[in-house]
């Protein structure tokens, strides 16, 4: 990521270590209650796309986010949240891709809402697909995901969120 | 914060909304159980500084983070914490100024432990400052931190946690 200057990055993703996180999915409407999806231990990935961002950048984003060693082991060495196994849960969070204008936010360098949809259902799938793939795996682990454009109403529940940035 | 390459960046805030927040301050050690402090609706300020960072970069990183339209009102109007008038939680993250090398992540460019202590120290300060000064407090908003170095054990609430990036 060295010497990059900010309009090649095509991807922001935050990520953070969880004991448990809970994420609406469905907010109540009417006489429906709201619907959740939650994970135990794993990572959370909050993500947003930029302008220029393209299918291709996907595999290798999803590859290198799950392979990262960011998680702890019961005896606190670091490995991935492939091999610990731990679950994930991705969060569309667009106001990563934010700039400060006087006093407030401008998202001008987001991807367009259509196309944003389009990478972060990419996104998921390729988790999903990596996930299922891993022969670590544990029938504990899951992937999760928010609702692409809702409100991300989030718990979160951490030993330490170590929390990383990463650009793609 | 356009076209600035990343080795001139010499702090990284993560910013997220909660309406809840607890960290463990202190870790359970024998007999003692562990301390926590928590805030009710507010933000939370994850910081980490890099080399190069000094004292003369505090007053305004404090001032255009408490300024900034990040939360939101009860009418779902954007306004700073200062204004809503919502609690600040802080909580240091030197994981935050990581870089992927390989699987793995270095914290080559992070300041060095006791420079990073005073400057998270005078941060911590600073915000205490304009939180009591601001007009519009509220006896009900606070300003909790986590200890520089330890275990950053926090749980968190949110309605939408609306993460943002800001680096200085």
């Amino acid at each position: 990521m060295s010497e990059r200057t900010e309009n090649e990055i095509k991807a922001r993703v935050v990520l953070q270590q969880c004991l448990h996180a809970q994420l609406q999915v469905k907010p109540p409407d009417g006489e429906n209650q709201a619907e959740w999806v939650e994970i135990n231990r794993g990572m959370v990935i909050y993500i947003c796309f930029f302008k220029g961002a393209a299918e291709d950048l996907i595999p290798k984003m999803v590859n290198t986010l799950l392979n990262m060693k960011l998680c702890e082991t019961e005896a606190g060495k670091l490995t991935s949240v492939l091999q610990l196994p731990g679950s994930v849960l991705i969060v569309p969070q667009a106001t990563l891709g934010g700039k400060p204008k006087g006093k407030g936010m401008q998202y001008h360098g987001n991807i367009g809402k259509d196309e944003g949809l389009k990478l972060y259902e990419s996104f998921v799938s390729h988790c999903q697909s990596e996930l299922s793939a891993c022969t670590n795996s544990d029938p504990h682990t899951e992937l999760k995901h928010g609702t692409y454009g809702n409100r991300q109403v989030l718990t979160l529940d951490t030993n330490g969120p170590y929390t990383h940035l990463m650009e793609f």
